[in-house]
């Protein structure tokens, strides 16, 4: 088997252009959704991200804008910040790029923004709401990946093994995927004789950051490779996915780059639209 | 292989008997942790099963209050009463008995439990505070789960079968097991060939409420068997594990009634205790 590509760049762009659509009728409403990203200290690697996204939302007829704060800054400081984004009606998305320097407390700014511009899905609450199904914000990558696998049929009693428990990835993906009535197994660094378990899985979500750490044996014939792996090997990002020999055995997988990453991304516009047509109706 | 049997009676008890002597100690500090629970309508076996939490509550030397409402009780009333028993200081612990009354909101009045009361740990916040390992309150089944699971060793690297998804259950369950290591498989109604997996796993948590679902045959040797059923049959109380089969090949198991039951409650009064010293250590 040689396995179809599940080009995140391309079914980024569709989606997007259809965002933009949804856009366009909002401001024609009255409404131009706007995404707030707070950025402390000057790490390349952070502000790039930043921009990019910046430069997505605006790409779709949004609005954004970056506050852009000194490695310095104090916890209070932030905290107004976000006081004031809360409080500012033109504002319906809030992202905080972490980590956040030392001396500022993630776990409070990321509790101090109003759950209902949280387009991140960080705070506690929506994080909550996701495992009680009500209405909230899911974290952006889990739901790039669920985009992605919309693509590759239903998932209804697929055995799904999903590989790294973080709260951003791994956990609320098993829970998005259950959803959907997948079976999901969430393995991790002590999972017993992991990869050779691999086999017995219909789909395989991979967020370790370990590169080459899947191969093409590990696999069942014909399974789903979906790899959240994010790595820098000789300056080159890599997954955790030996593509070439996994590509023999897969079904369907995700390249790196432009697999998951511009789902993201993606994820992080739909939710502030979200959150613009959520915040409307409640005015 | 006969089970050894996990006698939650005398497991409860001996921790109830730890918790009495925490509670006479803050008693000699000047507080008297207090659990309150609120109830509306006459449904018999609610109103029992608040009555014995009431009970235990006192046995170990806390106050305990029920506020009993009428069937016709309106949900601002309900809320009124909440927000009184968050102002009130004298109580520590809120739970208040599901199900509701129709015309009354359980989103809305368990959102109103101020969380660092909420006993139950059904606040969204307090499970969004769960999955991202923040001090909270975690639901009190899986944590007498936990405490179960205890007495059978490590269970760092064990496959783990958790069956039944609900937010109340399966799912925080399945990560308190990960938080210990265990690879946890959350198995549903969806799930493809249930039952004929189960042998790949060493320990299996069953809340599913479907008598005779796991029968012995199902069951890896040595499995460790927790049954969270809880269904009647001709007016006897049932799990979902055939016990005399399951018995034969498992190395742990717990009887229904007298298994997960009384742990339940007895992580309540934990909770309520924590919520005590909490509560003491910000004023």
């Amino acid at each position: 088997m040689t396995a179809e590509l599940l080009n995140g760049r391309e079914i980024a762009k569709d989606y997007r252009a259809d965002l933009a659509a949804e856009v366009e009728k909002l401001k024609e409403a009255g409404t131009t959704p706007n995404l707030t990203v707070v950025i402390a200290g000057d790490d390349g690697a952070s502000l790039s991200y930043v921009r990019s996204k910046n430069k997505a939302a605006e790409k779709i007829g949004m609005t954004s804008e970056i506050v852009q704060l000194d490695g310095t800054v104090t916890e209070q400081e932030v905290l107004d910040i976000i006081a004031r984004l809360n409080d500012d009606d033109t504002v319906n998305g809030i992202l905080v790029q972490v980590p956040l320097p030392s001396q500022v407390s993630e776990e409070k700014v990321l509790e101090a923004i109003a759950p209902d511009k949280d387009v991140d899905g960080f705070h506690p609450i929506n994080i909550g709401r996701l495992y009680t199904g009500q209405e909230t914000f899911a974290p952006c990558t889990p739901l790039g990946i669920m985009e992605l696998l919309k693509h590759t049929g239903p998932l209804e009693g697929k055995d799904v093994a999903v590989i790294g428990r973080s709260h951003i990835v791994g956990q609320p993906v098993a829970k998005l995927l259950t959803d959907q009535n997948a079976t999901v197994t969430l393995m991790h660094s002590r999972t017993r004789n992991m990869t050779d378990k691999l086999k017995d899985y219909d789909v395989i979500v991979s967020a370790v950051g370990q590169p080459g750490l899947i191969t093409g044996e590990h696999l069942k014939e014909g399974a789903i490779v979906i790899d959240v792996g994010n790595s820098v090997v000789d300056g080159k990002l890599v997954g955790d996915v030996d593509f070439d020999s996994a590509s023999e055995t897969a079904s369907y997988i995700t390249p790196v780059p432009g697999g998951v990453g511009p789902l993201t991304i993606t994820m992080v516009l739909n939710n502030t639209l979200i959150a613009a047509k959520r915040q409307n109706q409640s005015k």
